[in-house]
């Protein structure tokens, strides 16, 4: 293809779309308001509706896709017509989202999209229903409008995300041979601010770990019984403040023994980043910022492992005030890793700290979820080149290279089993909210995500 | 009165509660299947309409009963006919309920009375609709049945003791006259075990407190913000894990100053009591006893000072995980106190605490629930002369004196305002399970009840 033709094609799909934009948006809203949340098994036939709707809309741009059933929720298998000579991209996203209740805080309802100064308020909105949409227009604007894709594109939209599902990993394997690509693409990251576009190299990983304390076998009445037994709350309590040590730092013994330093150059390019301190904390609106002693905010936020509860439960917590010494409480809880911590290590790491600590007259039990390794993936290869390229094009400004402090599980899991690098193309902004309540996601990001991910097959094309 | 006729009258009671008791028990479930759960505002009309059953229940036996209406919860006020040259007693009991769903682990409907074993289970059963009954059945008695009552008994019967409610403290302030007594009777504690009641002399005073911690305004992703602020709920278990040391005892600086030492007979009277440690474990289902180091179980849960959380709330506790930094988190919590500690000035002592070790990058409100004294009374009177002829009768075995671990602030109250000493008659058994699932009250023991209550009033008259 000469450099001209390629021009001219750039041009229609370009202008399809822009011609398109609004249309875009109101298959994205119809996607959003499909509340495909798996972890409730309420949500079940929401969640297969999702898939079906990827899989539709893949269909209708000319790639063949289909869903492959799972032990649990389908994923959405989708291939462009095969290019040879082409390298071949994997586009991973998931269109489950994460639970959400009006009155968890939301000024509307999380599953019917609102529009409110240029972004889109709705769960999924960036997480990661608005962002791996890009990658399916993109998709249609080449098929479309610029005679087919330019070069090979699988996509692996899954619906178990949130939930860690294991039925990925099984999928990988079985299809492994269908699977091989050069690089994978992920969009479900941020950029670093407003106006400054970034590529993610690095990712935590996760533990994510579930506690229940038992204490008697029924609950008791605190004036009846208090002193003589241990209170599973009280005991829960212990267990979870001795994670920590006065420094901030992860107490579990062995905690940092695998993690891999931060390398010089890393930290000075964290220290280069713009961000202020105050700023943010009053952005979050906490008094101080905190965490383990002798890291920056920013490197203890992207860079270092912590443990965080999620949640704790127990005992009477309606309206009044009531005198239960309950049977038992638990936690939900997880640590984030960084190269080269395990997440099965560190879950045993966690089970050897409990047996220590846990006080005496209880029980305990540990529940173990899902878990990730952390990543960080090459910088200089031609993929990551490309991928550059077309997001400075798109973004019109070159993208920071950064480390986040999120976990994507899959990245790992496409090293491991397809052995190759995944590209970390995030549109998202920082205070998108994604897990929380008013989950927004930018339109113009949106827009601009679309249009780097058509420029960034054209880029990698050869 | 000569004797011979004191003889008949009481063989004319006794003969009515033995042809009653059928009808006194369907009474009590007809009480009991009211839901007046104080704590909850959507059962008010219920609490209002267990208020009425019971100043129905004191007219039609001849007592003259009103409703006091107050703040909150209406108060049952009655008196027995005037009887010159005779003591005066007050019984005081409660109408309301904690709060109960089957979904707590009750094997049947809370509020759906079902017999077993020769057991009444619902809520209230005990505590204290079964147990402050007693003595509206004895009135009924001796005015049906014996010529009235031998001596003057004032009836309090509110509902808002398990809300711990500041109304009652007015009504005494506004009724002290007409409240004037020699002693006061409650029945809302238990017997030693099935076979050997009891009359308590102490009773562990109640420092109800909640604190909620403040974080991030939003609830935050943990992998984008985890390391770079204070998590509420980590920051909650740690200022809950520092309320007590390694030896099991409060940590709060000053918690003992004011508490006044076991004496010597009081331990001694402790060991004599049957009580095998290993069998009380094995009943409650715990591995082992704990508490307070230096003391037997039965002196840290009767006659010693405690803490137990008796709620944790915040984050995510529902199916599956989710990767949530919350805004927020919050414990119900509470001290018992012994004599001569001070409610008010322990709520003080915490509040200095949670202000010395609450992490930094959070922020706290602290909420003062109820509160009451501990309390330990006189055991040389002849009231209580009278209490444990009139127990000894009925339960056919002596009384053993014994301090009780629970809390009725009423007592506290009513030496402040009346100046006199309560007689504490329990009919309870301690596997009661009041404010747990299952709560039960044994049917032999509420007819017993009956009799001593009634008994009383013969022992009492002069």
């Amino acid at each position: 293809m000469s450099s001209k033709t390629a021009d001219s094609q750039w041009s229609s799909v370009n202008q399809f779309l822009s011609e398109n934009a609004a249309r875009f948006e109101e298959q994205l809203k119809a996607l959003i308001r499909i509340p495909s949340v798996s972890a409730q098994p309420a949500h079940n036939a929401d969640t297969r509706k999702a898939a079906e709707f990827v899989c539709n809309d893949l269909n209708g741009s000319g790639i063949s896709a289909k869903l492959v059933e799972t032990a649990g929720h389908p994923i959405v298998l989708g291939r462009s017509p095969r290019l040879e000579g082409q390298p071949t991209v994997l586009v991973y996203g998931h269109y489950d989202v994460q639970p959400a209740e009006k009155s968890d805080g939301w000024d509307t309802e999380p599953f019917e999209p609102v529009e409110k100064g240029g972004n889109l308020y709705a769960r999924g909105a960036t997480d990661d229903k608005g962002q791996f949409f890009t990658h399916l227009k993109a998709a249609e604007a080449w098929m479309k409008a610029g005679g087919g894709l330019p070069v090979n594109v699988i996509y692996v939209i899954e619906g178990e995300e949130e939930v860690g599902g294991a039925n990925l990993e099984k999928f990988f394997a079985d299809y492994a041979s269908e699977l091989a690509c050069d690089y994978a693409v992920i969009s479900d990251t941020s950029q670093w601010a407003p106006g400054v576009p970034a590529v993610t190299y690095g990712l935590r990983g996760l533990c994510y770990l579930e506690i229940v304390v038992h204490g008697p076998k029924t609950d008791l009445h605190s004036g009846m019984f208090g002193g003589a037994v241990a209170n599973p709350l009280n005991a829960l309590c212990r267990i979870i403040s001795s994670l920590h040590d006065a420094s901030g730092r992860v107490a579990v013994e062995g905690f940092y023994d695998a993690v891999t330093p931060l390398a010089d150059w890393e930290r000075a390019e964290f220290a280069k980043l713009p961000f202020v301190e105050s700023e943010f904390a009053s952005r979050l609106g906490v008094s101080a910022l905190s965490g383990e002693a002798g890291y920056t905010t920013l490197e203890r936020k992207s860079a270092r492992p912590t443990c965080d509860v999620h949640g704790l439960w127990g005992g009477y917590s309606g309206p009044g005030p009531k005198t239960v010494l309950p049977a038992q409480a638990g936690a939900k809880l997880s640590f984030r890793l960084v190269p080269n911590q395990s997440n099965k290590e560190i879950a045993n790491l966690f089970r050897q700290h409990v047996a220590k600590v846990c006080p005496v007259g209880v029980t305990y039990e540990i529940i173990e979820h899902h878990g990730a390794p952390g990543v960080v993936v090459q910088t200089d290869t031609a993929g990551m080149a490309a991928a550059r390229r077309a997001v400075a094009l798109a973004f019109e400004s070159e993208p920071v290279l950064v480390r986040e402090g999120g976990s994507i599980p899959v990245v790992g899991l496409i090293k491991d089993q397809l052995k190759v690098d995944t590209l970390l193309l995030g549109w998202g902004q920082n205070d998108d909210n994604l897990h929380g309540p008013n989950e927004k996601f930018s339109l113009s990001d949106f827009h601009k995500g679309i249009r780097a991910g058509a420029r960034f097959m054209a880029e990698l094309a050869e």
